[in-house]
């Protein structure tokens, strides 16, 4: 199979190493040229415009989208729905919001063009090699790419989720789940630090690596982090977040379903954020107030 | 009614003053001297020992300690418990534990000992005048001393609770359903304080104290403050917390309640008293190892 | 003061009588011809559509809204926007969406027509005597109808909060403050239940609004639920929500604001609409399969 | 290496299994005599009171003691500290709470006996073959049952922790995260069972498995589970717990650590147990107070 590439960031860069060592040919293009030559020379076909990708591409074209969410994703999308024909298909395999990958892939269905939201995970080492794909769009054309998504995923790493917008839905969950299992396993050793025992992180990690219930990637992730540093003193332990949690939450919340632990994973992020904080000081002031508590003054 | 208070702290003090505005007379002890003889000074007997003071009264003798709880307390039951005959009734004003309580009444029913655990709110203005007071123990008993508290508390402020123990449970849950109702307010003047809107925050309590569902004296206590510091600038947001929050959310988890608001309302105290966190460290070490996101460095 | 009432349901009539008692005169309508009806009997002015009730009224005209948010709202203010003059004023009394309340400004302003978005609080016997208002709009336009909200507001119970978004921002926050205390209250009772001890709620809930730090509105109706079923035996607790405690937490995502205890009350209600959960579910399977502990079949 | 087992439960019997098959010998005993009885046809010496497998063992006398966590482990180890000499070791595999081990510990230390605490993960089927431990005690005498451990875990699955009372700490914070993860875990389909979206849930849990981020080994048994049961039907959403998720909270309380992820799976759980909660009809009683909203009577 033959397709573009359009995005050669860490994600998008490794897709394309993927790909091609499962023997398709690729036309990456990017809005920085150095990656565009940098693809050049590692195999695949360059192109220094959307323009110029499409037209390098031989009906029907598929044309993979792997750039930033958000307006960048719709702004090449848009592009793209005045540059491809009926019969194409756009893969948007970015982290997008369910809702807009269901309006863009309805914005391309009255051309014509088909649209598969693919949810992406594992990493960049999963990009390269070995990814987890979640896909969503219409179930027969999807036979006509899923020998790629074979390809380019680990073995039963791909999953024809359902209908457009299923596929990032898919991967919205996981990031909240991910959140939430991140938490647990951070809450779990803050307590170990705080204790009367002086443990070894790195040891607890591996051994719960090893026939524990516990038994995750996240936690061989663990292990490889205090190898590196021990207590991780070298670090803040600011949780920065890029939106999946937050949409997973806003999800429930508009479900009404009750999703405490994803949600407090998320919430404790943004406390995280703020060295002090405005609930702080009005408790400690009410404290000060009904029963004469001293506050700290700055 | 003469009775004997041991403790002549913000709370044992005011309360004397009260108890004697009411017509009764007080014997006070308190290991610090000074107070003794500032107490009487404003027309009380003086003791600068228990033995002094258990002395000073006549039986049945009733004795209110008004300590710190903790070791305190239960060193100054101990002693009591040998210095007191049958009949003399023992009142432990403080935040004791109820379990606490339960044991130290048993250790006085022995000797035939009166025991009641009182808990007590409305801060030190409210021990001064108008208390509220939660009382636990003999139901007979509790008649010869019902005038006391009818007299110390503000109309309809005092409650004969039940058994040993009653009184100081019901003032565990009152601080910790205060717990939740001060984090309630702090958050939402928090969200107030990051909105695009420019409040006068004074001015928003004092609207809310009038006619407002949430109109409460805690709410009050928010106007208070802000009419003192608009912005509380000149405070840090650190919430200290003196037990009985604590005890309440042990209670829910024995009682397998599923009390979350009070709960959080106390993590969130916790989470103060730190300005970086384990938890948050071993999560930004995680997003760094899968995802390659940067952590911010030290 | 001249103005008409859209809505004359249970907020809309009694604050025509609250309006009315205060000197004021008003032309009253309702998609229900027979309030309207009512509305006349007690001594207002009726208009049987909202064309009618804008010719009944003279310029500079003022148009209370209170019709439940959302659609009803929106086609209300539509309507109004094609009736109503430049310098004509609309007044929308509904728990609207603040976000709403600015695009409706808007739309208005663009005729010359002031929009006020107004919370209120205080229930239906709030909105008959005593309301406690908050509004947002241009501060000089409201100074011609400060008179109108100082008469049906309880003394300090009206605040002109800022510009337009901000009065119904306000009640948003009072709302999601007032969730986050009623769970408090309610875990607190939930607590003393199941405790070892047999508490009069009723009496505990009087004592805490005598006195204590917690007395509030909401505790003393408390007291008045439990005056008429002590142990709440005839009701099920199932806790709905209409909207404003989940805008408030949207909210605080969006500001990256930590508000676990307004956000927990919110969850426990959802969480309350389930007899089962499928998180639930799944737990329990998974204890089954890694345990072998029993699951309970249905 | 001989040593003696009390307790053939699922654990204690299959731990026996898998310590022959790596070339040991093993005296069992249990309260059941069947249970003895089959262990003895499985190939292990057999002994029906706690006396009789001491009398079979020789100084220095190992004894693994894996029977319920409380007051049968308590009463199990007082006999052994009568019945043990100087020199000898009493390893205890169950689940208790550290805090207990640490004072059976000492007990025995004064008669020179010598104690470690194992915590044990990975199932029945760990116990079969490639356990977790995580084992506490004295650094010198640990060498001396060290080869036991490697045999009876998997490679890398054991671990020395530190002084008497971390392996069992070490196992308790292992079952918080365990609680915090199977959470985020059944939160996340929760959602999706809510969805707009029909998933099949076994074929979710399969993808993830493969490649995703959240791979681990909850995952592959909810994998299982989903297996068997599609829709979880036929089961209902009864969270039971053991202990250890609760004992990970209050050691979190006492050192001030805000681990709400933790928490409130657990709170979840004790929520999962009722069918209507008073907290509930609180909160729908108030509702019906202030803003006049129907309640749903029984």
């Amino acid at each position: 199979m033959k397709l573009g590439m359009i995005g050669l960031g860490k994600m998008g860069y490794n897709l394309v190493l993927n790909i091609m060592d499962n023997g398709h040919s690729v036309v990456g293009t990017d809005v920085n040229a150095e990656q565009v030559n940098n693809i050049i020379r590692d195999g695949a076909e360059g192109a220094f415009s959307i323009e110029e990708l499409v037209e390098k591409l031989e009906s029907p074209r598929v044309v993979w989208v792997m750039v930033p969410a958000g307006e960048i994703t719709e702004n090449v999308i848009h592009k793209l729905s005045g540059l491809l024909s009926a019969g194409d298909i756009v893969i948007d395999g970015g982290n997008s919001h369910y809702k807009k990958s269901i309006a863009r892939g309805k914005l391309l269905d009255e051309k014509g063009i088909y649209f598969f939201d693919v949810g992406t995970s594992g990493g960049t080492s999963g990009a390269r090699k070995d990814a987890c794909t979640m896909i969503g769009g219409d179930p027969e054309v999807f036979k006509t790419i899923e020998p790629l998504f074979k390809d380019v995923s680990i073995q039963n790493g791909y999953l024809y989720a359902g209908p457009m917008g299923s596929g990032h839905y898919l991967k919205m969950i996981h990031n909240g789940i991910e959140y939430g299992m991140m938490a647990a396993i951070a809450e779990g050793f803050d307590i170990l630090e705080k204790s009367e025992f002086d443990y070894d992180f790195e040891a607890v990690a591996r051994v719960w690596n090893n026939g524990s219930v516990i038994r995750s990637w996240l936690m061989e992730l663990t292990e490889n982090a205090f190898s590196k540093d021990p207590k991780l003193e070298g670090i803040r332990g600011i949780m920065n977040s890029s939106g999946e949690g937050k949409w997973t939450i806003e999800e429930a919340l508009d479900l009404q379903v009750a999703a405490p632990v994803i949600t407090m994973s998320l919430l404790m992020r943004y406390r995280s954020l703020e060295d002090d904080t405005f609930t702080g000081k009005v408790v400690a002031a009410l404290r000060n107030e009904f029963g004469g508590h001293e506050v700290v003054r700055k």
